[in-house]
């Protein structure tokens, strides 16, 4: 039977690495792709690029121009680096409304001052109606790594701590609301946000951090279970440490969704020395995008490739990478 | 009444022009986009994006992944740079063939290695069935810009000659052949090819190059149009010396187009300093996409901002940006 795409495959999890590994390494790998960072190393460059193509394309908390300049100004910087550059490419249907787009440029605008970067080179193609969905947006990212700074999966050690920015849940839950006509409290909105900033503070305190990740599609699940894997090393995090809202988790039970599966647009997962740990935590806290960091658990010896949860019961349970097509189109 | 995104918008002629100019650039301008060359220049590095959408997916002579290589490729070529590092951002459809898909990942790589650069970071997202037309590529590239090279239409200055690296409008005649059912002989074809050798060769003999442009969408009366309006300038160019094949001529008047404003994918346009054009014509000569090199015309004094054609029965007529969408998703 003749295999085709399925939705899963642009989920960020197994099918995802599946189609990585088998159909496009085997090509294109080459010693700077095969690292698999959210942002390609080149000297002192950190290079990135991701599509976008997020539904509703306006969506509380944001929309799709603004997850566009965040999630690949967040890419860079998660590769330890300073977004400085932005290129931008657009893909219209026929018939978009001119206003929509020009609420989406300005979107753009806001979020690439926030974030001290510049678009410098774009593109604007149009298909037909029915050949798209509205608008996709393609951003790819130049910056400059901060000197001194490694962030790489292979320094990740045994007994470092791991930490996150804040709330986890709530760009996926946003999105989920609005697709399902759910009506959230005002404040539960998507964290969608330039993280540069906090990241070259935490890095100042610390050069030393091990691995910055932010937890997209597929979420702290996924974005665990690659680190476990590369670093070859097991990963135990504390179901009471991590910081969930309680309407996120209430649009959890109703949908059925594990929290740690969802996509965040505004979250980092640090992984860090651990006499460090207290110090960063203080640091994220103090930047208005990691007021509810947390410390939510370490690096272990024992089971290497695993991400085990020690739950509000006390037992312990494997988080799987997530499997299948969780929410389509999150960002 | 409501403005929407027309097919024209993306056609790269006025509208494209004025998408750009009203809604684009007043928020997003800076010195660096305002520029609006193929690629964008921070310092000594060229950084360059576009959308491949090309229908059909696979044509006599490429594919959407070669055009998706070469066409940045050839931007970062343009602006003087030797292209390094691609990111590909690749939008599928639920369904869409794996097959397919290998086929083109494996034309990426051999468009890649011959223009030598690496696919160093990407992206894959899907999207539902019937949200999008099969498979979407971005690349942007980085390249290191050339030594002592500025290309700039600022430099272009009356006298200096106009050449093209060969045949026009062979891609667009591929492409409508193929949609039109039209029988061409096996020698018309796309001309998609990565022109970074031969333009590292035309630098070499002479680093005053004054612009160089690949005559993509709007096809050479787009890209002249640009550069007269852009240097305030009138350039003529002799309806006689722009090589043509006869198929494709013969294309163009059965669909009734103007090869002028018919895309190319292999071409390069370059203006030059009068003293070296023989010499910059002989060294494109012997590469294998420059055989068929043509001086075209020259820049002028007069008219300036506009394109004349001195046609085979020796009037002048003025060649305009095209207008409205030529061949939609011809890239």
């Amino acid at each position: 039977m003749e295999k085709k795409i399925l939705a899963a495959h642009g989920a960020g999890g197994k099918f995802s690495a599946d189609l990585l590994h088998e159909t496009i390494l085997p090509e294109l790998g080459n010693e700077i792709l095969n690292e698999l960072h959210d942002g390609a190393k080149i000297g002192n460059l950190a290079f990135t690029t991701d599509s976008y193509v997020v539904r509703p394309i306006f969506f509380r908390g944001g929309n799709i121009g603004k997850i566009a300049v965040c999630g690949t100004v967040n890419d860079l910087a998660m590769t330890g680096a300073v977004p400085k550059y932005l290129s931008a490419g657009v893909i219209l249907e026929e018939g978009f409304p001119i206003d929509d787009l020009k609420k989406i440029v300005h979107s753009v605008k806001l979020a690439a001052d926030e974030a001290g970067v510049k678009i410098v080179t774009g593109d604007t193609k149009v298909v037909g109606k029915g050949q798209a969905d509205g608008i996709f947006i393609n951003t790819a990212g130049i910056g400059e790594i901060i000197e001194g700074v490694n962030i790489s999966p292979k320094s990740v050690k045994a007994g470092m701590k791991i930490l996150i920015s804040g709330f986890v849940g709530d760009h996926a839950a946003a999105i989920l609301s609005a697709r399902h006509g759910l009506e959230l409290p005002e404040n539960i909105k998507s964290d969608c946000a330039p993280l540069a900033g906090m990241i070259r503070e935490i890095l100042e305190v610390e050069p030393k951090i091990s691995m910055l990740r932010d937890p997209t599609r597929g979420g702290v699940a996924a974005v665990l279970n690659e680190i476990a894997a590369a670093a070859n090393v097991g990963i135990l995090i504390d179901e009471n440490k991590i910081p969930v809202r309680p309407e996120v988790r209430g649009v959890c039970d109703i949908l059925g969704f594990d929290v740690l599966e969802l996509a965040n647009e505004g979250k980092c997962i640090a992984i860090v020395p651990p006499e460090s740990a207290e110090k960063i935590l203080e640091t994220m806290r103090k930047n208005v995008y990691g007021e509810n960091a947390e410390i939510i658990g370490e690096v272990t010896e024992n089971s290497p490739g695993k991400v085990g949860l020690k739950t509000e019961i006390g037992t312990i349970r494997i988080v799987d990478m997530p499997l299948g097509n969780l929410v389509p189109r999150i960002c």
